[in-house]
């Protein structure tokens, strides 16, 4: 399969750091340590190899994807030495990124972007494009009416006036474009039942919601163990400080709200109560990429007895994020080769926040991956790498 | 069923909490919070009721049980209520209590040790006894001859010296006396060959080691969560900060050693390799029950960038250990009852040392577990209850 | 000396603690543990004895002290033993307590107040007292131009409507008495200019803001450590997790940044510059008085190397904040007595927002409250005592 | 003054990161953040120049300077832009480092220590030169009665057989040679009878021992805090680890046991009692020169409650060390220009395990060291300053 990746906030952290080590994978200079899909009990043929991929996108800013890259070297994110060996590579992905357009209507704009897609694809002679949403995260939307049905929305969007926010203005653009959509981050995306009809239309598939990196993995592990040993949690209160552009941007109120909430669902969903306290993120420059939360959980053991379990993680957030991105464009690419439509429930061991009635525990959530790629490899896979005339790897 | 549990170590800590606790639950006055049994997932109609349990057991100190529930309740262990509430009942058990007799051979003391628990079977008309050992732990003990077949270990036995240490002569006379054994320590008990042989002979099941209480229930939830992130664990160092009569006698090297080991096995099999560091043991009087562990691990995700995580656990042991001693008399009844016999490796959900070449991972565990006591469910149950003329609880 | 302390909040955590704690000194059953003029460089004979202090107060809730006492026992505050002892002179000190008044007028009010305090004096025959407000934080309370000059006061208070929030109130009625006024939170008390007057006036010594009790006397320490090491501090954020009375109270957005803002003027002036980083306050009932904070601190090493300090302090709060009160009765009454008058700014030591422009490092308030404690020694006992016809202790 | 150090370990971490340190401020290119001499207070004329300081030292391994401090620079200790910069004025100090010479007896080896220090005072014309060990951990050495006079000492050197452990040797060798010697590590150095003889004789200051630079430093301001407070430390457990050379030699128990002994005195001398716990110290090669601490604190408060203080403290060891080896020769440097000799007890600011009997509370020694440098500066600055001719920087 010649496949592409489309990222919207392709010159961000979590794209630059996705770009970076893609291209050092495919110079063999490092191993996909990170990569669910690297695992032994994950390894498929229906997957495109991590080397395959090329990868464009849009973004709002334009400083040189290389330059983006030597600071997230001189950060730590990533390693000075390799950045140096995939220079050059650089500056070609950075030939296919594409400033976010604007047209005079959003259904203007979005068939600006759906254009700059396809381009994409038929300059690289690509069997399949996926579009992953790692932009900035938005507000949530107000609501509106056209969001219900997909004939409202398309009159509404040949109006003037902002009836999606740019998460699903992107998707509803894939979806137009014949791609797949992942969302890594906890913006609207293709949530929105008129999208849900756009890709039912379309036979595409689609996936989200907000990458689970840190403190929301550890929950997804411990939350499962206090169930499983029938202990009582009360409390369980964090804060999260972090810096970098996604830090800086959830300063705002709207952004911090949508991040927050998508963080307490596992508690609730995997203990059945919902134990006291908060998750807070706090924005701190220094902290730069690196992460730290602290959480705290009080819970009563037999007879009642009060404990307590801290922890703290200091991990650097895009290069845990970009593993999860080149992951999730291989198995949705996959997943569109092998004819799969809809909301992709079987992506939940990547999120925070889920799609669909799932498990919450991280241990189920591998499970069901685990046999989503099987069943994957065992459709689509020598078919698929017959009409290709072999390729992959 | 009529049912007992026979404890060595029946003075101590451990054995304390779990007797207050199973008469706080006869009396109505508490939850089953922490025990594994009474999760829904767990229920079964096999396994005797939590009130159903008669206690009696062997110990070398001789203060009044009921003195040493104050002690606990005054350091908040158990709440004094309850001590108060059961106070005539923990008297009751006081006189199922034996001291560890010593006969002139190790053949001498184990068959009084055996007297002692058939007569407490008599005298209450119980349909079988457990056997569980929470008493201290021992350092290794030397290797002899005589521990690779019951036959070598009846003639050893039966001549002066020390040919087993206390927990493994407790398993030789609860197999004996036609009781499974189980056994909550680091300490040797049942593993040594002539003793298989013996449960073997007598169709007895026997369960251990060393119940998984804090930093390795941790491990058990973390560790596979590396693994499964695909993450390389680096470093994974720990101390573990406790008092109480445990962490008096783990200041002996040997019984230091013996509980190091069973803490470590955890990483190397989940993640596939060993990463760097240690786990000590100290022991600080102030602490008393309260442990608390701390852990350091350092790891490395995408493109080899460096990250560590680091937790605090606080955790009240007895109250921890307690209600899993009442699962696994529960469960290792029934299994008894159900026909099982030989090593119980479905039992690895309680073990920082389970036995068998098991997954260490808490999920598979909990499955594992689950399984097992859903078949002794469909098995043993119904014909049992008949055979019992109802009771139940 | 004979002497009393009038308590604003009397039946809250903090004063039914201190209470308890000053029966139990006098009883002999207990020592003054966490009181700093029980320290060995603070001893004074100018100071009246911790059991010679009388209680009395005032609050707007009316369960009994001996009630609130057994609360603080059950949730570990205090221990129940010395609850039990001292029951019957709880009960004493109940008789004593006042309902908060309230008259038609703000002037009727503190006239009503005032007379509460001056019948205490007058019934126990004391030569003194101080009022120490422990009541709940008060959000700041709106400008008002009577807040300026003492006679403008006056003749505000006389009308209908709120011009001083309860805090200042209370200070005015103090004065009012020619009773010393000390403020143990941060409400605004007697920071106005009319009170400062007033305090002028009747040549009345006054202190304050807000006990230093957890996170702030950490950095009261941490700080200068940083600075004596010329280490540039990046950021120090922290969150503080509580529950209890005054965690439930800082639920208001107002009372909480009231205490925030006096929780992070220690890094400016120890440091000389601030670093990044907030100071958090979340509401956590489970935690009840046992606060638990976590502190985040990053810093620049040599060449720029960076690196972090993580703490958590895990403090009962009324425990580490009753002996401070007592300290303070002891020391202002002294000072009183002494003839000091106006704003203590000697007493820093005690507060996270201390009067006038002081050295927020502990070690150097330490120096200037001994030096102080010296001084009233060398001037005020002898006489004081001669007065009084021996007494104190 | 024209000045000098000489290193004992000159290719170590410490060593490599405080030459590197100081070539950059010379060249302009950093700010002495770390150093305490560079804090407003202690400014002084009496002191070298940082950037006037010439390096010189011995040691037993042969690798470059450069090469060293280039492996610093990949472990983040150093930016690897300074050692760019600075790379040929390496090289220049690379030529005045020395193998640790051996003679047939260890007052031959003496003689060619002091050799290789005088060349190096004479070839670059230098004032004064001061020895600095920072070379590995000894253990203690067996005693010998040769320690306890000098004219024994000098006997006994001259004959075959180890009299002196290294650290020693190098002491009698710098003192021969009219140099002042200060020791960062916790070896024997110049504390035995004999040397403070020799010491004496020549009119030389010396210093040490073992530099403060993590966990200690923290129990220097917070153990004060807590005797401030009249709290009550019951525990204090932590434990230490760290990689690099420093790591890797401490491993060895002897070295471990020199190390962990000095770490525990600032505790009992500040609390005036000695609390449960020990100090660990555990190699983790992986951790490298960023040592990771941490400690727990339990204390009692006001009426016996039970509280707890954890930190966790990351630092990078070298880069907190090497502006510490700055300050002590820049001050050992005037203080013999000064005409000071003997024990300088004013150090204890920097050591874990101060000489003399003095505070071990931070300021307490900051405002000792603050005084001394005052006085150095008074007395000996301007003759000084004449004498040279001007200087200075
Ligand atoms: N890193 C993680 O661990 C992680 C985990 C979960 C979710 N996320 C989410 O991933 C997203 C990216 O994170 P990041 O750290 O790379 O942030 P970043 O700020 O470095 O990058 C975001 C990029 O999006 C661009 N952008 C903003 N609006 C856009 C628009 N309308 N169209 C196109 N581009 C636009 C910005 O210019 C920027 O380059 C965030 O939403 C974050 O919340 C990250
Ligand atoms: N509490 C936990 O979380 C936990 C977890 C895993 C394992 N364990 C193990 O459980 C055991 C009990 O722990 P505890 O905290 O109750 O300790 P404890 O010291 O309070 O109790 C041990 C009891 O065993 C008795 N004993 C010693 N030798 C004996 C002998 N030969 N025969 C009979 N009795 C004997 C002692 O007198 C004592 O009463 C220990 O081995 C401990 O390592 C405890
Ligand atoms: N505990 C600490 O460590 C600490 C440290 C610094 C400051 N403080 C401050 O001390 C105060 C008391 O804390 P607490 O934990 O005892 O709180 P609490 O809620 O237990 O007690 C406050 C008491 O004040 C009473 N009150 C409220 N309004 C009043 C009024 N107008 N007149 C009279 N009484 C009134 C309440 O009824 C309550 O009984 C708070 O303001 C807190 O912020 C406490
Ligand atoms: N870094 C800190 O924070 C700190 C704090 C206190 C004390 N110290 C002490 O400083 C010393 C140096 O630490 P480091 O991290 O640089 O260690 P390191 O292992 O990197 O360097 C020690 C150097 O000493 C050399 N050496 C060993 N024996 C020698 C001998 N006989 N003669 C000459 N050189 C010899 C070694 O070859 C090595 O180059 C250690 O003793 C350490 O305990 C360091
Ligand atoms: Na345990
Ligand atoms: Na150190």
């Amino acid at each position: 399969m010649r496949a592409g990746i489309w990222l919207i906030g392709a010159r961000g952290s979590v794209a630059t750091t996705s770009v970076v080590g893609a291209l050092a994978l495919r110079a063999g200079l490092t191993d996909p340590v990170g990569c669910a899909t690297a695992h032994p009990d994950m390894n498929s043929a229906a997957l495109p190899g991590f080397g395959d991929l090329r990868f464009g996108g849009h973004d709002v800013t334009t400083g040189p994807l290389a330059k983006k890259a030597e600071q997230l070297a001189a950060a730590g994110v990533v390693p000075a030495r390799l950045v140096q060996a995939v220079a050059s590579e650089l500056d070609e992905v950075d030939a296919d990124l594409r400033h976010a357009p604007e047209g005079a209507t959003q259904a203007e704009t979005a068939a600006l972007i759906a254009r700059d897609i396809t381009d994409f694809r038929t300059r690289h002679g690509l069997d399949r494009v996926v579009v992953v949403n790692v932009s900035s995260t938005e507000a949530a939307p107000p609501e509106h009416p056209a969001h219900g049905s997909l004939d409202a929305l398309a009159a509404a969007l040949a109006e003037p006036g902002e009836v999606l926010p740019p998460s699903s203005l992107y998707a509803y653009a894939a979806f137009t474009a014949g791609c797949p959509y992942v969302d890594f981050t906890p913006s609207t995306g293709a949530r929105l039942p008129a999208l849900a009809e756009l890709a039912d239309q379309q036979a595409l598939p689609y996936g989200g919601h907000d990458g689970k990196t840190g403190e929301t993995l550890l929950k997804s592990v411990l939350a499962p163990m206090f169930a499983m040993r029938n202990l009582a949690v009360r409390t369980w209160s964090g804060v999260n400080l972090l810096g970098g552009g996604d830090g800086a941007n959830l300063v705002d109120p709207g952004a911090n709200a949508a991040k927050s909430v998508s963080k307490q669902r596992v508690l609730h969903e995997t203990l059945g109560y919902a134990p006291e306290g908060d998750t807070r993120i706090d924005y701190v420059a220094d902290i730069g990429d690196f992460k730290t939360s602290w959480d705290l959980v009080t819970f009563a053991g037999f007879l009642g007895t009060g404990m307590c379990l801290q922890f703290t993680w200091q991990g650097c957030d895009s290069a845990l994020a970009a593993p999860l991105v080149l992951d999730l464009a291989r198995i949705t690419l996959a997943a569109h080769e092998a004819g799969r439509s809809g909301p992709l429930e079987q992506l939940a061991y990547f999120f925070k926040d889920p799609m669909g009635d799932v498990d919450h525990a991280l241990h189920a959530q591998w499970e069901t991956l685990r046999t989503f790629v099987g069943e994957l490899s065992a459709a689509g896979a020598p078919s698929g790498q017959a009409a290709e005339g072999g390729g992959g790897r």
